[in-house]
């Protein structure tokens, strides 16, 4: 039986963590040419490098030169709400195909198309984790929950958000973004990362405020990251892609401990 | 600085949650006549409550009189990865369709379809929750969280997954489901309501072990509950969308304290 306490009521202002959609357009320059692509739920703010980066861990864009223009527009709506990204791709980029089969749209926030497309992503990254040079000591890697979340300001105020930090081996912060859904944290900073040409990211290790899912990992891969670390745990699929992608993938990184599920070679202890 | 403490290494076995992509195709009886509706990335488990539950919940089926039957098939996989649902629907339910514009598939995991689509939910739900009679003491809803917690098994092994539980009034948990998705797990626990023929779900109350999403609070309000609540903060658009509801939202229920962030006339302290 759960122990009972008396409840006492306050009326109060509370700070809230803002949700609304973003639809993200896309095609070749020309009025009338871009076509809705996906919707995803997320915190305003960073929105274009949340595009770019749906984008390229999507595969549908290689690197900053495949982008020629990316802006907030109005779209249908009246006034503009600042909701809807238009990118312009260059010419030579195919323009995403709606394809019901492949069930594309669902990659918005799942990640994955079923078994077909869990297949396909295996050898869609350019990059190739099992050269990476990163080596990182335990004791770093420990560090890294407490530089993110003196670095969160959003979670203080609303306890709402989730978060995704960009580190140096040397356990530097580079980049933090946050946002109501962990895929989109993810890539904010991977489209920042894009946006200032530092892909791919060699060298450089992710850390998430939550789970490990095999989207985020996914997306970790197509950035180029070796190191993937978690503060929740990692699912099944998450520990397959990482082994399969020589990807370093950390769990349950919390005060001076952690699992390491995949990749072990990378943490010295 | 953060404090470093010397960490020491130990190899052994860890239960980890499991992810598995699941197909739903539906249409109506006939070979072949099924066609691919969305894929969600799941825990494997309970995939007809989900199927019915996300059919149910994106208004694409409005009970369990329109379902003829759903299985797990084969789909184009040989041998049998049981990663598929077949939906056969009734003749009359209209065939859902596959319309870009409205980014249909993006709902499989979060919910909405940018702004034209927020403002069709508002009126898909069948069901009017101003008129729900439930009061419940704030002392019966801090104990909802032990209750919870007390039933997940797979939590308590794997340490990631997601849970929803439906409670009547009194307290007395009437459905638990677990998944590595929110959405999922709480379309598991509508899908059973359906196909148990409960609907709506008057005088009960649902428990999101996370946050509270706009898509949370969608699908709560189209099974007719008239009170979510909340381990974790509530977004924005949640606390809107409660508010045009009917609904109680409630947030941040730990311990003897919550946060109601809507319909507080249904919490008695």
């Amino acid at each position: 039986m759960a122990s009972v306490r008396r409840v006492t009521s306050v009326r109060r202002l509370d700070s809230l963590a803002a949700e609304e959609p973003l639809e993200i357009r896309t095609g070749v320059a020309g009025p009338g040419r871009r076509r809705p692509l996906t919707v995803t739920m997320r915190t305003p703010g960073d929105d274009l490098d949340l595009a770019i980066g749906f984008l390229l861990t999507e595969g549908l864009i290689r690197s900053a030169d495949d982008v020629v223009t990316a802006q907030l527009c109005a779209g249908a709506e009246t006034p503009n709400t600042y909701n809807v990204v238009d990118v312009v791709l260059a010419a030579d980029v195919p323009t995403p195909q709606v394809d019901p089969a492949r069930n594309f749209y669902t990659t918005s926030s799942c990640g994955v198309c079923g078994k077909a497309s869990i297949d396909a992503v295996r050898t869609r990254s350019r990059y190739d984790l099992t050269t990476d040079q990163l080596v990182v000591p335990a004791s770093t890697l420990a560090t890294l929950p407490d530089r993110l979340r003196s670095a969160q300001r959003g979670f203080d105020r609303t306890g709402g958000l989730h978060a995704a930090g960009l580190f140096t081996a040397a356990g530097k912060l580079v980049v933090l973004r946050e946002d109501v859904g962990r895929h989109n944290a993810v890539d904010k900073v991977i489209g920042w990362a894009v946006r200032q040409r530092r892909l791919p990211l060699h060298g450089h290790m992710l850390l998430v405020s939550g789970r490990a899912s095999f989207e985020l990992t996914q997306k970790a891969w197509m950035a180029g990251v070796p190191l993937l670390a978690a503060v929740s745990a990692p699912s099944t699929l998450a520990v397959d892609l990482a082994t399969e992608a020589g990807m370093t993938l950390v769990g349950f990184l919390r005060g001076s401990t952690m699992n390491v599920y995949a990749g072990a070679n990378r943490v010295r202890t």
